[in-house]
């Protein structure tokens, strides 16, 4: 280190998506590297909805490496955080910013400690893959600062270290984590199947269902299934293979049709797996099955399917509609059902609130009201869920990682390195 | 027909029990002669609790075939009722009654008409396998009044083409039905593989779910699982032949903890093979799951598991206690979490009411001075379901079917074959 001061302090400041996976990812066949049983592919979100922040900073005044998830200090022993910082400090390049005056070689890097800052747009609890965007943009701020030389696929095989969603995290579009041969590790990466312009009609409104359970840690969770599932493996081996190039084609070609039975079909897979597994796992509440009865009952409505659902390790809906007019639709249905609980609409329908206006929804009376939907042909009045859904959030396929140079968005003070 | 008078009226009144597969029928692999894709294993609750009562009756004066269930005259025009009657009359022999002065030949039971009331001593609606043994009494009862030479195992044969699971009900104890080979059907029939003194120690408590969900049927629903399942052919063909021979060899050694262990798997598997259907099946609601995290989380903090859990196509739950002790325990801990929503609690826990005693349960007040199981260690209060089970039913594994032969028990009229 050539520096004029030994006051300094670099920083990068990068903002990742969150991404769903429409063929899942369920069990590892080596627990340290992450290193999945089948392929997946996800949806990478909109991250003007649902992103993570991260500013890292490096500067010799640090006596040793921390982090602060919104706000608040956590730990970094834990061995995902402890993989990615050593896989990129391996990879650390020369840094020189002349501005500043200061020089780093690849060398320092070792001896250098860091401070990260990561805030998520959205709650950490609600069960949204907090941690593949975190991990993911942990990664890809790390690598710029360090002048890293890998591309955006290299990357996805060190995020995928902190967690496994996480390299599909780096990429905008439909994403595929390919699950690689090699026992290092080396060939399990994340690729670009198509950029987030190729299908932009699509439209994604997420529930966020409310839950009174403690849920099941998909980590543990992946780990029982491997261990007690009967049918995982047939999963793994035999059906996600074919999945997968049937969902390739689907993308390539935007068939909305197939998509939509191809991504219920496999979320339903995953948690029949998650059931398999001993003690059984129940992500899906009533809420969830309620959500996806409405979904179906549409679908076979109508000529061709207009939305598809898919849930994660939590109850929440992803449900991806084929364009602007079917997700106004949706949301007409999906606030029929579940009407909110409070007078506060604004807060109940969060992210692109023009899919709601699409939908003629203005205020509470817009709601109430709402007609049943013609699919539901026996006159029995139908059952109202208020309450059942926390809020809604109206997003859309969106874009990998970026870059935000303007300062004023570091989560680091400039100055000293810690939270501002 | 060399009868004196042409008005007699010849009855017979049988009772059948349920069952409950412990390894579970799920799949048909001919829909009309309901052949299965597996075998699978059941045991027979006590009728004393939960049976069908049926009376059959023949005279040359009624006019057409005739049947009432409950008390309400239904339908017999349905292929499953008719391929029992074809079946049963297509091996009637000579019958006489010669203190009726009644003869009837093999050959005039073709011109003959039939009348037949069933009652169950349970709701129907409940989910609780009533056509099983609904039908499994109508082909026994007919059975006896046409002098049909066929044991159980070859009437079982019959009563399967009413209803799938009803050929498990021709037996007490641990019966298996094996699926058969034949076309035709001839071999897929039940066999016993104890009786119920066998294991007498075992305890069943039944928690009557409260659900507002319509339910697929099991015939639409098993057709739909055939048909789109990716999952099911792996289970039929890999999975329950090994584990049909496990649960043989214990039920042969009164194994309590594979037993336990082997069931609940089975019915997870079931029921995760209804998930992966398309549309999804959920007959497992939130209350459910909650019973298994109950019983779960207890069977883990013992040495040995307590309880196994199965569920059929519906939200009820049908526990297995090993011992009375283990009963009693059991009951404190869904009374815990599922109180009474009335004061009425002789209509709560019904059935063999002296394990609710054993439990020292004997009035409300005992049902609300009951502690926090010891399994829940955190201290956080844990949150009741008072409602969400209409009631309970204590019960133990019972005998096959028999014969009433008390005329005052019979449901039809001696005089004119008409519902008492």
């Amino acid at each position: 280190m050539a520096n004029e001061s030994q006051n300094w302090v670099l920083m990068v400041t990068a903002q990742t998506p969150t991404n769903i996976a429409v063929i899942k990812y369920w069990g590892k066949r080596d627990e340290t590297l992450i290193l999945p049983v089948n392929d997946s592919i996800s949806v990478t979100l909109d991250p003007n909805h649902l992103c993570t922040t991260t500013t890292v900073a490096v500067s010799p005044t640090f006596q040793q490496d921390r982090m602060w998830l919104n706000g608040k200090e956590i730990s970094l022993s834990a061995g995902r955080f402890q993989s990615c910082l050593r896989e990129i400090r391996g990879r650390a390049c020369d840094v020189e910013d002349k501005k500043k005056g200061v020089k780093i070689t690849k060398e320092d890097w070792g001896k250098l400690h860091l401070h990260i800052a990561s805030y998520n747009n959205f709650p950490t609890a609600a069960g949204l893959a907090s941690s593949a965007a975190g991990f993911a943009c942990l990664v890809y701020a790390l690598g710029k600062l360090m002048n890293v030389k890998e591309d955006e696929s290299q990357l996805s095989a060190i995020a995928r270290q902190g967690s496994g969603s996480a390299c599909r995290s780096l990429y905008g579009g439909f994403v595929k984590w390919i699950m690689g041969k090699e026992d290092n590790g080396s060939d399990s990466l994340a690729v670009q199947l198509a950029d987030e312009k190729h299908w932009d009609d699509l439209v994604i409104v997420i529930a966020v269902v409310s839950s009174r359970q403690k849920e099941t840690s998909s980590t543990s969770g992946m780990r029982e299934t491997v261990e007690t599932s009967l049918l995982l493996q047939h999963r793994a081996k035999d059906v996600v293979p074919k999945r997968i190039l049937q969902m390739e084609e689907i993308i390539r070609n935007r068939d909305f049709a197939s998509f939509s039975r191809l991504t219920c079909a496999d979320s339903n897979q995953f948690h029949a797996v998650c059931l398999d597994t001993s003690p059984p796992i129940f992500y899906m509440n009533d809420t969830s099955h309620r959500i996806i009865s409405i979904v179906e009952k549409w679908n076979r409505s109508e000529e061709d399917p207009q939305v598809a659902y898919t849930f994660d390790a939590g109850p929440n809906a992803v449900l991806i509609a084929r364009d602007r007019k079917a997700a106004a639709l949706l949301i007409q249905r999906l606030l029929y059902y579940f009407p909110p609980s409070s007078d506060d609409l604004d807060s109940y329908i969060i992210g692109d609130k023009s899919i709601a206006k699409d939908a003629g929804i203005n205020g509470i009376p817009d709601v109430e009201a709402l007609p049943p939907p013609p699919e539901i042909k026996d006159n029995i009045p139908s059952q109202k869920y208020k309450g059942d859904v926390s809020y809604f959030i109206c997003t859309r396929p969106g874009r990998g990682p970026v870059l935000l140079s303007d300062e004023s968005q570091a989560l680091l003070n400039g100055e000293n390195g810690l939270p501002k």
